[in-house]
């Protein structure tokens, strides 16, 4: 029994484009959120790929994404700006807006931009990415929908809030790290509750606040707990980090944080009384020559990853360096395809009659 | 039977402003280093603070620590700078460098320091607060001995690293976060160790890789564990985290990272092949009005942390604002004075011996 569907990635390129192009995005914007929309379904992070598709289609019939966005820097210093991204997709917003922050490092040394007015991104490690072939650290993170609570709170204040941080190296693939400042992202509930599993203990708790190991609580009240799980494990910590991308994404460029941020689902409504526009992110880079000579930096960066790849791990382990899981799929997924779920197939081909694009099944 | 001894904060000043200058520091650098240390008294990081003079000494005693560094911007460009210190206090070495960070925020938005060739710096969060005043957003981290094992791994090749994120609020008091980023920091297995208490599980491994509970396991080949506490509880992105800060503290600026750093302990010598200067920090600072008018931004910031502090919480606790609790503690011993544990006024007596320094208890 089959439980996915293949499907090499030229089809699935081209089946994207052809969704975001009849949603009336000009070519060049429903090329790139096309790219950047894929690499997490060939990094595997399937959660944030194509299994989004039908639903931004909801929130654009919604017109809570605009598919010819006018995206532009509202305020800028040499380092830093504020993008405004006109309730684009976050797809074609943050590489845009990545651009800047690069073309500021080239100038400045740095560049970090905050953006208002937006939507959901993809995977924040595709925008840190954009910033290696500049031999620059590149930086990205975005707020979301409320669905965690901070230590002690029974309110769900904060998103899965995610981080990545891309380094160059020399002979060695980069390091890319790129995590949801969670216990667990909401994508491996989804898939304990696809499998009728139980969620170990530390990642969501019930209405009560107490430790719940139910996926599907948040459907009761529920919340995602922060890194760290609890109070004793460190979970203040991870509500730093949630509140910190929060902060960063939204309180600086004017778009909305906390309780605020507007859900990414088309069948719930955003706040009433928003703080902000859209949703908010954050993008950084260093050029690396900015503190040392690139060769320098990236030789040591070889000899980090080298150290750390090779270290003495528990059995039947090894010590993984952040980015290279991800890399390894990409490459096999380049060339066997890309599996798709079954409920996502018959989601997109849903698509297909609704918006007449040509079937890729 | 009192297991401390109180001391106001004018007299442990005064003391520990002596010790540096026993040590040969510039009256300058003694006053400054003191004000560093004891802010962690103050705040309630006891660990962080008087604790460990002897051991500052110790370093300085083995020429580890120079009472007269030469502490100078070896690279620089508009947003960013490496900063050689040479050897000197981390005390003294982190906060000048700030200054030039909010010197560069200044100029062009944001500044960013590398800093290599330190020691131990105390307290995060009191370099990221330096900013505050500015209307900056203020950011501190810095790597520190090996005690932490990566996800899988047997060897410890990162220290407890932490980072603190200052962001300045208009009526509210600031947003101060400062965390290591394992699941525990040390200081806290020390005051297990004193109590003969056993540690939650995941907050230690064994020298196998397995969970203890035991406090004293560091001595016997164990490791701290990355915040998450194990793979399942997202440990991956805690060594993430301690990655992060090492590569930014140390392969940015030439620092020693992962294994290579220097142990904070004299008895304890350095690694015989450093691939880097001393240890390492990285500090930052961004303009708020680098994003938009200060007013908006503290406004909002004011309106972020009252919707946090007042959310609805789980009883007898609340919604905790990071920087809260060690504010609260500060404005309390400043007025009651500090309490130290009799082995650190034991500690602190035997250098009164020592160094001939005025005895304050």
């Amino acid at each position: 029994m089959a439980e996915t569907l293949n499907i090499s990635y030229s089809s699935l390129y081209e089946f994207t484009r052809n969704i975001f192009l009849s949603m009336g995005c000009p070519e060049e914007d429903a090329e790139l959120a096309t790219e950047v929309l894929l690499s997490a379904d060939l990094r595997g992070i399937d959660s944030h790929g194509v299994a989004r598709l039908s639903g931004y289609i909801r929130l654009w019939e919604k017109e809570r994404i605009n598919a010819k966005p006018n995206i532009k820097i509202v305020y800028e210093t040499p380092s830093t700006a504020v993008v405004d991204g006109d309730r684009g997709l976050g797809l074609v917003v943050a590489p845009r807006a990545m651009k800047t922050v690069i073309e500021k490092a080239k100038n400045v040394g740095t560049g970090w931009v905050s953006i208002k007015n937006s939507n959901h991104f993809g995977i924040a490690g595709y925008h840190a990415m954009m910033a290696l072939e500049h031999d620059m650290i590149g930086m990205a993170m975005t707020n979301a929908s409320p669905l965690v609570a901070p230590t002690y709170s029974l309110e769900r204040l904060l998103g899965t809030n995610p981080i990545a941080v891309a380094v160059p190296a020399k002979n060695q693939p980069p390091f890319v790290a790129d995590f949801a400042t969670t216990t667990a992202a909401n994508g491996k509930l989804e898939i304990l509750q696809r499998k009728s599993l139980e969620a170990p203990a530390g990642w969501i708790q019930d209405k009560t606040g107490e430790i719940s190991t139910n996926p599907h609580e948040l459907k009761d009240g529920g919340a995602l707990l922060p890194l760290g799980g609890d109070r004793d494990h460190g979970s203040h910590k991870g509500y730093c980090l949630g509140s910190i991308v929060d902060i960063f994404s939204a309180v600086l460029s004017g778009a909305n944080y906390g309780p605020w941020v507007p859900p990414f689902v088309a069948f719930l409504s955003p706040p009433a009384n928003p703080v902000g526009e859209g949703i908010g992110h954050f993008l950084g880079a260093m050029r690396v020559d900015a503190f040392r000579p690139a060769e320098d930096f990236k030789n040591h960066m070889d000899n980090w990853i080298t150290t750390f790849r090779n270290a003495k791990s528990i059995e039947g382990e090894k010590v993984i360096i952040p980015g290279d899981p991800e890399r390894e799929m990409q490459i096999d997924r380049l060339v066997t395809g890309i599996p798709l779920l079954i409920p996502v197939v018959e989601d997109l081909s849903a698509l297909v009659k609704k918006l007449g694009v040509k079937d890729p099944f």
